[in-house]
């Protein structure tokens, strides 16, 4: 027996797998403002008395604790409460619990007199209770007087018991009896409270030197801002933009990945930095810092944000390779190592050592730079391979960053293994990016979709579904053309709360630099593109018209709520997207090339259709009305004119349902 | 920054999800001796450099930790490494994993010498590399050997470059390069190893006390002894005792539980001791300590094992009652409180209060009565009511117990909410009963087998499916007779590798002792039975041959290699026992009174069966030979004639698969 522990020190109620956890409460789990959280724990204890319990739980920035009854839900057999979260940053939470001597003590007190047994003893016992309990001074009289009611043998049994049920005195001993009888779980939880926008929003990303209006100019922040009205039609909420710094000279890259460039040659602006400054300063072609905030301030007007890259990484021409050579890594010859994949040399571009000596004074730098855009307007940064940099320098900075500025997001561009990725998340981003380009049939669509909508991984990985990236141009996309950008915007779209475009998609770009390859050719990375924004062919309609259904439509605003459904046409992909009586069921055919049709199965029982009357679907891309009746409907989807369905069941007149 | 945690101490490899794990280790896992632990993490750090990784494990008793190598697992992307559990005990588990700096530079050295890229610094680096590892004096000569290879100039690139992907370098570089890169999993993982029969065994529970052969005399030891030449030959591998302990007098229940007895009633065994002892007493009429020893042996040259109860409760004759009145609850006027249900009262019985003041004395006589029996040779309990007992008791009680004797085994019998019978078998218990006694349709069954099955259940809880307890006569037997009993002897037996019935069920003794009541009528508990074991109806010989195919059948040695298939008729149960090219097939037909027939699906393609070839199933229970085809067969199942099939593949002459 390890007599060293007091039998106070024991625990008599036991409290497990309290949720929301991630890995055990190493990680926050997430959600968003206005959210309901719910919490629930396993607790028992031995023997028949009844338990008491209570979410303990801190708002961020509060010292205070406040307090949460659980209710008891016999099945599952698990404890249950809800915690409005009401402000951003980071939630903590424990549950309390403990055994309900009093309320064990009343309902058996019932339970004997209604059995017409003797309790006078049980009255003493009662008045024993009482007089243990710890309660706050402003219960303390009722409490004393009742037990000396219980106990006074000169009352009669009728007004003694009546006292035991008086609903005043068990007002007064709410909550435990005793401190030392309280179990509260371990470790405390902590929940990070986003924007909404950290789960819903409708990406753009822009490359800010292909913007002007004539071909041949660089382009500006203001002709950035001339483009925001276009973009808030079409529905954006994000503006991403690639790196906007001074780009590096030494071993520019040219057009298509050059090894060497021409002069003129803009090269990629993510050999950031040169003698015109690095992380915190602006390409001088683009503009001025001035300039860039009136480009957020434009965008706030139209309902926009921008959001920034940050990558970090510099050129050779960086100031940080003069100022602290010591960040950098060093060859045995002295020199700097540039970045390497072996055999592939990246002579552009210079890795950080971010576990150098004086490690700290970089890793400042780098969330200074943050800090930087974030007072220059920017809650948004979409993280340059992530996975390449400590996960230690992440998990302190973001969580340095978000303690000041709960209100920003990050979201991370790593494509590596799944695991890596997810570790990514759980230790702070708030989104990130997926494999969802390279999943194009209905079977690798639907092991997406399971793997991101597993209840674990929801708590702390919220997708971003890019269509497309200046890195990523889908063979689907080379082949499928124009069928396919549309059938893949409606998927992105409707499948996750959080998607985007790379300018070009709409205008259904797609030829790659070569056969067999994924990158564009004449790629933006390395040279600047001029559009025809309105050239034939384009599907800013369509654009247009599913970002304005993901702003009226709850159903197309969370993750969670995918349910595939039974398509017999393996192309034709069929799914519900579940949302408190406005259900939306989407249809889409995945073959850009061929018409597909089959039948798909509707579950008439839970949408309070009458089994085989009759029932109307408005597809929601076209206005059109579908006749459907019974559990199974015929789609037939032609690519040429139209990627998919959007149904919305329609309502009969004067139904309110 | 937390600039008090220096580089060496944040992590650069992430280890997490380490498995086997019971809520994040705070549990043991169990496992069985001989098994083969499959240990398995998730493994990550930033960037590009390979990652090292090894179980670290400690066997029962030993001071030293043993390693062993984990290997990479692309899909599902986990690391893993496999342990043979050659002891019992309690073994303990981390993982620790590593960047592999060496493998990672003579990777990269092999990219760039494909690519026919200059390698000079390089080799510098690597020689660096070298020149800092610590690595065990026996390679130091190698090592260093090396790094001057590599570092001389004066050598050729050739010579250098062959010195880096030597065989004798790359075994002297295995593990860890440096000793503060290696990260280590917390906590701390523990696996009790049990032996094989906590997982699988053939229960049998007598009342000793009726097992004198003529009517009217109270049975002995010596009595249960002639009964074990015929219970071995039935297959029981355990013979477990209610309470042998003197049954007190005060307040002795009459037969049918009649609160008052009359002269002679032998009262209820659990209500333990008397004037002539407690706990570690035998009741006279029963025999001595010495013919208890006696039957104990008598037993194991059967290839039996004796079980005993364990039932911490005390008549109001206990000697406790007055050497340790302290050790009972007091009313308020001083006398003993017996056990109550409100408004139900147990005046035979005193409940003990394992949270008196001198707790630890009371503690260590319950443990201390444990050892006793374990000297007279029982090494499995079946543990009484344990969930009204301390939880924090019960799992300082079996460790202490076991870290004793590893070879002891605990059945919980605490029927109450899964949470809580789950925790009980957390903290210790070897094994459980179940709901299985009021799980009689397809779908309670399939959801029970879900529940037992779930991959995070089994790692601690062991279920032990008792067809019938002295408690428990399910209505299902009641009112389906002899071939429900058959049904359920079949499902027991088949879906649990341990369960067991309790004498009379292969009598088929189905009488309550009232309508709606699950009591048996003149149950043994009140009163002693006298019966003939050879009754016209017995069902002895399914017993004996369910019990001698579970013995030669590995598949029905495990639990989790259950798969229900698909059967047409939802009366007839049907399922798949998984043994490595062994698999069986079984029919249960769980309507005890209509005969029903159907087709059941056959998973023809897993077994290696020729599309469209005919093969052949022998029936385990009649050795009948059945012919099917395809991927369904049909099955006619009358249930005056059999309770179901267990299939077994029939091997062609000359098909040694």
């Amino acid at each position: 027996m390890t007599s060293s522990r007091s039998s106070a020190q024991l625990p008599q109620v036991v409290i497990e797998n309290v949720s929301p956890s991630v890995d055990c409460g190493r990680y926050a789990a997430k959600r968003s403002l206005g959210d309901r959280l719910a919490v629930g724990a396993d607790i028992y204890k031995d023997g028949h008395d009844l338990i008491g319990a209570r979410v303990r739980y801190r708002k961020p920035g509060e010292r205070g604790w406040q307090f949460q009854p659980m209710r008891f839900d016999f099945n599952p057999d698990r404890w249950l409460a809800d915690i409005d979260l009401d402000c951003l940053g980071r939630w903590e939470v424990t549950v309390e619990a403990w055994p309900d001597f009093f309320a064990t003590w009343v309902a058996d007190l019932r339970k004997r007199l209604d059995a017409g047994q003797d309790v006078a003893s049980e009255l003493l016992e009662g008045a024993a209770l009482l007089g243990r309990a710890e309660v706050a001074s402003g219960a303390r009289a009722v409490v004393t007087a009742a037990a000396q009611t219980l106990a006074d043998a000169g009352r009669s049994v009728e007004e003694r018991t009546a006292c035991a049920f008086d609903a005043e005195l068990a007002a007064a001993l709410q909550g435990p009896l005793r401190r030392r009888s309280v179990a509260r779980s371990k470790p405390t939880l902590e929940v990070v409270v986003d924007r909404e926008r950290a789960r819903f929003a409708a990406w753009y990303e822009l490359f800010p030197r292909s913007q002007a209006p004539e071909p041949g100019r660089h382009g500006t922040f203001a002709d950035v801002e001339k483009r925001l009205p276009a973009l808030a039609e079409l529905g954006f909420d994000v503006v991403y933009l690639p790196p906007i710094h001074p780009i590096g000279h030494t071993h520019r890259k040219g057009p298509n990945n050059a090894r060497v460039c021409k002069p003129g040659d803009p090269g990629s602006p993510w050999a950031i930095g040169s003698e015109e400054g690095g992380h915190t300063a602006v390409h001088p072609e683009l503009g001025s810092v001035g300039d860039f905030d009136h480009l957020v301030r434009a965008a706030a007007d139209c309902g926009i944000e921008i959001a920034l890259d940050f990558a970090l990484q510099c050129s050779p021409d960086h100031p940080w390779t003069r100022e602290h050579p010591e960040w950098f890594f060093q060859r045995p010859d002295g020199t700097l190592r540039y970045a390497e994949n072996p055999p592939k040399k990246y002579e552009d571009i210079y890795p950080l050592n971010f576990w150098c000596e004086n490690r700290e004074d970089l890793w400042q730098a780098c969330r200074d730079a943050l800090l930087f855009w974030i007072d220059h307007g920017v809650k948004i940064f979409r993280v340059d391979n992530p996975h390449t940099k400590p996960l230690a320098f992440w998990e302190w900075c973001l969580r340095d960053v978000q303690a000041r500025h709960p209100d920003t997001i990050f979201f991370a561009e790593a494509f590596t293994r799944p695991k890596r990725m997810y570790g990514l998340a759980k230790l702070g981003f708030s989104q990130s990016y997926t494999y969802f380009t390279w999943k194009n049939s209905w079977w690798e669509l639907r092991e997406l979709m399971d793997d991101l909508t597993d209840e674990r991984v929801m708590e702390f990985y919220r997708p971003n579904f890019f269509a497309n990236t200046p890195d990523i141009l889908h063979e689907y996309l080379q082949r499928g053309g124009r069928p396919a950008f549309r059938a893949r915007l409606l998927l992105a779209a409707t499948l996750s709360p959080s998607y985007g475009i790379y300018s070009g998609f709409e205008l259904c770009e797609n030829v790659p630099v070569r056969e067999g390859s994924e990158e564009y050719l004449d790629s933006e990375k390395y040279q600047i593109r001029h559009r025809d924004w309105d050239a034939p062919g384009n599907i800013k309609s369509d654009v247009a018209r599913i970002n304005r259904l993901r702003r009226e439509m709850p159903a197309l605003q969370q993750l969670g709520n995918l349910e595939f459904l039974e398509s017999q046409t393996p192309e034709i992909l069929w799914y519900r997207k579940r949302s408190d009586g406005d259900d939306l069921f989407v249809a889409v055919n995945l073959d850009p090339h061929e018409v597909r049709e089959g039948l798909v199965s509707m579950p008439v029982e839970d949408l309070g259709v009458d089994v085989g009357a009759p029932y109307a679907l408005r597809d929601l891309l076209t206005d059109e009305i579908y006749e459907w009746q019974g559990g199974q409907g015929f789609v037939r989807l032609d690519p040429a004119q139209r990627p998919g369905h959007v149904f919305r069941l329609e309502k009969a007149a004067g139904d309110s349902r």
